[in-house]
């Protein structure tokens, strides 16, 4: 299998995986323990945190480690929110904004959201617009799930810190796939995934801001300042922190590598299939995503008769596709039903070859020639 | 060093190690896409939930998986809470019901503790008499972290039942050390935690009873029937799933060898060192725990010279040991400070041998006579 869906989860890393069995082997203290296993567990944490600082240019101490990307989105905005405040958000989040957000709605909240241009990408200014008095917290993702566009975070942080208000940015998409300095970005609150770079699944960061306050959801021991309790997950934070270390180290060639097979595939996609799109903005962009519209086809069948030719793939979200709604990102962006029925994500990863992106294009031009060939558009668009 | 610190974390059995190996090696997808590296995550994810019902007599679909123990007392506590409600709880439960029950008085629910006898045992009568009209949940933890007593959940939960009220019940330190059946036991809710029957850390479950309603407090991607959002912890669900497995096939072995271990501890210790209490019910008590009072001893200091001598003990729970603070669990219990601070938990494992238990009594019997030598209280007792 040739695996192009690394924005729904990645391959561990063999360093990680070393890492994660020393640990999981032979370190089994509590980390609340004051005994010697509970001290070197402690310690492996202290280790983790200041990897995962490391990469967004954090303080170590501005780090909590979460159960994932979910629990982060989850614990920002029910952490900040207060009374009866409002949020401004867009409407092309991941759905571990968009769900808090609704729930909030229910409890006297009220949530304004801002829709993306074509592209994809969100205008400050509408942003800036959709503020008011009661605006608690600005929460816009650093880059898509889905298209992959990144967003300017920077200039909104900017806008926000001018007006007093804090700003979350979901980065799950964008850690570990471009640099990232949390001083020069701006955000209050960050929110970071450590199945997306290459990590084990089940653990996650949320950077806090020093001096910024949040109300935790998980209560118990204490544990992570008392901002979320629970017996920590030693093995996977191990992990999460040595692949924090690695992405950075790798960071620049990573990114270069992975872009010009991102070019290559894109530019034979384009070249050799007809009546092709190519979504969401070229240039900022995440350098892994590749996101298109094959006009006549349903993405659905694709993936399938793609699983069957060897490659994984993805129509959007891997969280929303088993219910079959139509992705609200590309409605947002203003597709029509017939663009979103046909599109196809591609995500390429550290592991990706030349070979296999050229496998890949050849599987994708065979499948969707013999999509549409049966195609009820087939007359339509002369396939 | 010599590990007798069971009850705040346990070594992951080897064979659970390989499982984990094998899908954290392999099994990179992510569970919720649905090419043939999701569906075998999916398939992964369903395995491991079959083996956690089976250990405790459930159906697969009664089973949320959770980050843990902690969070699954979270989840049930406010998933039940709705308005402002009751709840009746105890004061000898863990900071992860105590704390989330806290923070539900503050948004105006009432909260009803219930003390124990001076053994730490919960009366029954005593829940049934602190249920009200205005009473949603019963939250009741089968056995004590501290000190290990088991408490009457079959015949509280008649009581609830009877009343139509839902009982929770914190099974974290229970589940894999005694048969549990929760159609026997009864309670609508039941938290069971991975790291504490030697699986790894940051993975847990929660029991929900078929057709009782809980609001999700992780919102997002829709996971576990939308009641846990996030990309599942595949491999720690896994390996999860192996350590509930092994732990039913072993349960009857398992504990009458704890069991054996434990009973010639205590009497090696009750009969070696005087001015020594053996602490807790001695008979409604789980397997490995065993809870001492050394008088004119401090418990502190008694870990951290064991700790040196090799041997890893508590004085209590290992997640507020680091606070300081007095054990709430004692206190409810009546015992005076001298009898709180002398004292000493040791919790026995699966991998423990007879010649560790023998081994860690003379360590012991050293660390208590030297502190002894220098206590303020030698010419009291006149050790």
């Amino acid at each position: 299998m040739i695996y192009l869906d690394n924005a729904a989860s990645t391959a561990v890393r063999p360093e990680v995986l070393d890492e994660m069995m020393q640990i999981l082997s032979k370190q089994y203290g509590n980390p609340s323990s004051i005994h010697g296993y509970g001290r070197a567990a402690e310690k492996t944490i202290n280790i983790a945190r200041r990897d995962v600082a490391a990469l967004i240019g954090s303080l170590p101490g501005e780090i909590l480690f979460t159960s994932g990307g979910t629990e982060s989105n989850n614990m920002a905005i029910h952490g900040v929110m207060k009374g009866t405040g409002h949020i401004v958000t867009t409407s092309i989040e991941h759905d571990a904004v968009l769900e808090p957000c609704r729930m909030l709605e229910k409890s006297g909240h009220t949530v304004t959201y801002v829709t993306p241009d074509k592209s994809g990408i969100i205008d400050v200014q509408k942003i800036t617009n959709a503020i008011t008095e009661k605006t608690q917290l600005v929460s816009v993702m650093l880059a898509n799930n889905e298209i992959g566009t990144i967003q300017p975070i920077e200039q909104i942080s900017q806008e926000c810190r001018k007006k007093g208000i804090l700003l979350h940015t979901d980065a799950v998409q964008a850690v570990g796939k471009m640099p990232i300095n949390v001083h020069d970005l701006g955000p209050d609150l960050l929110s970071v995934s450590s199945h997306k770079i290459n990590g084990p699944k089940g653990v996650g960061a949320l950077y806090v801001r020093r001096g910024v306050k949040l109300d935790p959801i998980i209560l118990g021991g204490g544990q992570e300042d008392g901002m979320r309790s629970g017996t920590e997950n030693v093995s996977g934070i191990a992990g999460f922190g040595a692949a924090c270390r690695i992405a950075h180290e790798n960071l620049e060639n990573d990114t270069e590598r992975i872009m010009s097979l991102k070019n290559h595939l894109v530019e034979r996609i384009c070249a050799e299939i007809s009546h092709t799109t190519y979504n969401g903005d070229a240039e900022r962009r995440i350098c892994g995503n590749a996101h298109f519209t094959f006009f006549g086809v349903n993405g659905e069948d694709l993936i399938i008769k793609l699983d069957e030719y060897g490659i994984a793939a993805s129509t959007g979200s891997a969280c929303s596709v088993r219910t079959q709604k139509a992705s609200h990102v590309l409605l947002a962006m203003g597709f029509s039903h017939e663009q979103i029925t046909g599109s196809l994500r591609l995500s390429i990863g550290i592991f990706n070859t030349k070979d296999e992106i050229d496998t890949a294009v050849s599987a994708i031009k065979k499948a969707v020639t013999e999509l549409r060939a049966v195609s009820p558009l087939k007359s339509k668009y002369g396939f």
